[in-house]
């Protein structure tokens, strides 16, 4: 196994890394997003981004919404209970013999609630090569945070909580914008608000508004405001996913912008979550396919 | 008391009513809400939309965001508990002496938590007027649903829900609205999610996905999406609210679009909500107000 390139591509983004083996040689990104894109956009957008990367023949190994029904070709999802599907990984049509892209297929679930994830599998298969042993629940903090049950080398179940969409479309687009502005956090009030929550869910859509009253009576600062919308919403996921990490070792792996807020909510609970950095369990992952292709 | 104007005036929108004392003769709206309007721009405004029925002296009777800080002139909030202030219009300024504006003031509270209303306070004043001894809570569902403790004439303490605001963004600008089309609604899953929301609040947040899943997997239709939706934002309203509706009387004052949701969910718990229409409870908020100024 020479040179490959391996394919981070998203609702939002594709981010592709030249790969020597297991060693990264450069990356590259555009938000030529699956959702941009129609069919017969894909192979040129790989082929615009990628570059010389592609000069003569090339394999590519991919994850996420390219293989949704709406990307390049539909992978189908795995049903859980199932090892991480990097085995499974589907070829997509090119115009070149010499272009061979391969998609690793998502993961499904209908019991006991309907549930599917898109990328976060070969994560979670990252994730497992680092840890072959891992028996526990991996945390994947996100646009939709994913909550999975991993346990002797296979996906056992999992949960989607749509946190931070959530969080984005009020802070953005809810009259809360006007007294969330910017991007500073503050743990203090973050961790009142996590705890309130955990302890009291039943009062989460009714907090938020304080968030707007308060600062018209009372002037509160927007990074505390921000704070404190974070701490409500993680506080609230966490109360729904309780049996998922109430004594139970936690592996964390988001991006650097999320992480930390998971990571102060879950240590506040009592656990230390292991934190791995989710660009390394993707590339970790797309290898872990790349070996089966 | 000859002809006057009643003015709803909010954030989205205004609605003119001429008034014969206590007769609404007709009415004229436009979406010259607040959030569009500078200082300079309300009195033109009320000018284009009222046309002839400004023709001689005229007085304008208004309530909602008009009389916000961005407003045409700030009418500061009343404090509760306080009866409610259409006793305490303030005057607008204008560019002739024969345009007389009165917009009623919202009202503030800072304990147990802040919370602000504007518009409300006149609806609860119409309400008064047409049940001047009523003791129990007011719910008045929107985008911003309040709810309020009535008792001896004086609005005593009142929360806001954010309720049709999240759902709006949800429904509209979240991976949600894939599944969410349409404007049906199907009381059977409203409320079988509603008791669930009630009764497990915890899980809201973890639920929202599996609309998305649900479509994906099991071709769940728009309209049931949007009455679990619905029946999940309004039970964890409930949830949030027990103390404001359990064993009380309740008063439900809303459009024809919100109100029928809320009495469905009350009576599923047990109660015989009383409902009267926002729009008549608004003109007789104003008439008190009118009959002040």
């Amino acid at each position: 196994m020479t040179r490959w390139i391996a394919a981070d591509w998203g609702t939002t983004a594709l981010r592709l890394t030249l790969m020597e083996g297991e060693t990264p040689l450069g990356t590259r990104e555009s938000d030529d997003g699956m959702n941009r894109l129609t069919r017969d956009m894909f192979e040129p957008t790989l082929r615009r981004l990628a570059g010389d990367w592609l000069d003569g023949p090339a394999r590519i190994v991919a994850c996420g919404m390219v293989g949704a029904r709406q990307g390049w070709i539909e992978a189908p999802y795995a049903p859980v209970p199932c090892s991480p599907p990097t085995d499974r990984a589907i070829r997509a049509p090119t115009g070149d013999p010499d272009l061979d892209v391969r998609i690793v297929p998502g993961l499904s679930q209908t019991n006991p609630h309907p549930d599917v994830m898109r990328g976060e599998e070969t994560q979670i298969a990252g994730i497992l090569r680092h840890r072959p042993e891992f028996d526990g629940t991996v945390c994947l903090p996100g646009t939709h945070t994913k909550w999975a049950h991993v346990s002797a080398g296979e996906i056992v179940s999992f949960r989607t909580v749509m946190t931070g969409e959530i969080f984005a479309t009020l802070a953005g687009q809810s009259v809360l914008r006007h007294s969330l502005g910017g991007e500073g956090w503050s743990e203090a009030p973050f961790l009142d608000a996590l705890s309130d929550a955990i302890s009291r869910p039943e009062t989460l859509t009714a907090r938020l508004f304080e968030l707007r009253a308060a600062d018209l009576l009372l002037g509160q600062d927007t990074t505390t405001a921000r704070s404190i919308l974070s701490g409500l919403l993680i506080g609230a996921e966490l109360a729904a996913t309780k049996a998922w990490w109430l004594g139970r070792e936690v592996v964390v792996t988001g991006s650097a912008s999320t992480t930390p807020a998971y990571d102060a909510a879950l240590r506040a609970q009592g656990l230390q979550p292991i934190v791995l950095p989710a660009d390394a369990m993707t590339r970790a992952g797309l290898l872990a396919a790349r070996e089966f292709s």
